[in-house]
């Protein structure tokens, strides 16, 4: 059943609408009809099934039918910061970690990044990633949107550090040297409410000096498993490990 | 360091050659002069460190200079089948796959795969397939190889699952239901040179006659958490679960 994301709160007995793309998409491509169901899902998670009961020139008109009953969310928030890589490597990282449940996406300079983004750039990437997660949020029946924030310098990440519960950094050196120990008991140890932060490198790996930055403001380095991950495919490891170990076991 | 496989069993005390791609690989993108050094990588998950001894004209030598003391394999063998995607989504799991440490890659027609993939078409398709996960498993430092089967019929699948200890079906309607204990039961039951094969549908899921006799041959239908993963998603899922039960708990 299609999902529809309304940038607005929920309030009980009302008619929705969906206008503008969601409209487009609803009436051009699933040629929705009246009576036809769909979920909406509104700010801080609230999602409801809701039937259509009237098509206008430019908007649908839907209506309750009852609220959806499964838990879609992670039960911890997870940020998910990128060193940025080259080609369309973050925006496979968007897609499929949106699928597999993070709550926002960090883009950031990092000291082997090959590509450089200036502002200007990411100022237009913005609404690219947006759509992205947008699209992936309403395919994966999420209950909430991604954020997402490319910044522009490191020192602008390194100042947003302090505003997470637990810092995980994903080194290749670690996973080398058979750390096997940080992720299980970081993870183990996240209580309701906490945030959590996991930094990948770009395609070169972070530097010493970054992994001492990091280290510096609580970051706590980790392997994820004894082979060697590329840049946008360790994120999706581990937020495939998180939800098997606060979903599943 | 480089990664080079090659298809011969070790033997102690000789000297080793890089020939064809691999010579090519070595000698004109990686430059490697004497004294250098890589891995090499034998039948058997046998891994060396070597280094290069001479350089000739379509042959590069090298001689042992120490075992790799890693273990970079999963502890248990874990062979992925997927119903034919549309597009390289394949391609992604097979790439993907390899790094997240599958031992085997199967292709198979499911009810709902669009893609048609005839006999002709998979006999072409089979190498392209070997290129990318030599290239995945050099990249990510397996001790193996995982091997690729292309099937053109579900009966030859069907009968293939036999041969298999653990069988896991991941099922939409298992994870839209709440299924969450399947998939932890199974990995935590698996034995020393037991077989894992897990099977994934296409885009379009797998349908209730395929999920009866999946059933019949021994398949237990899990949930991989509560969000909807495309086909070339889940297949990701599950091997990090697996790395993050068996390698790092």
């Amino acid at each position: 059943m299609q999902r529809y994301f309304l940038p607005e709160n929920y309030k009980e007995n009302q008619t929705y609408s969906l206008v503008a793309d969601d409209f487009h998409h609803a009436a051009h491509v699933m040629r929705m009809k009246v009576e036809e169901e769909c979920f909406l899902v509104f700010n801080h998670q609230e999602t409801i099934v809701a039937k259509v009961v009237d098509i206008l020139e430019d908007s649908i008109l839907l209506e309750e039918v009852r609220k959806e009953a499964t838990q879609k969310e992670m039960p911890y928030a997870v940020s998910i910061a990128c060193g940025y890589t080259k080609g369309d490597k973050l925006e496979l990282v968007a897609q499929k970690g949106t699928e597999l449940g993070m709550s926002e996406l960090i883009g950031f300079p990092s000291k082997t990044s090959v590509a450089k983004w200036d502002d200007k750039k990411l100022t237009k990437k913005v609404p690219r990633f947006e759509k992205i997660v947008k699209e992936a949020a309403e395919q994966s029946h999420r209950q909430t949107v991604p954020s997402i924030r490319l910044l522009s310098s490191q020192k602008e990440f390194i100042q947003l550090l302090a505003t997470y519960d637990h810092i995980l950094v994903a080194y290749e050196e670690s996973a080398k040297s058979g750390e096997t120990k940080s992720l299980v008991k970081t993870l183990q140890a996240v209580q309701p409410g906490e945030t959590v932060l996991i930094i990948f490198g770009p395609e070169g790996g972070l530097s010493p000096e970054e992994i001492t930055l990091f280290e510096a403001s609580g970051g706590i380095l980790c392997g994820l498993g004894p082979r060697i991950l590329r840049a946008e495919t360790a994120p999706l490891y581990a937020l495939s490990a998180m939800s098997y170990q606060w979903e599943l076991l």
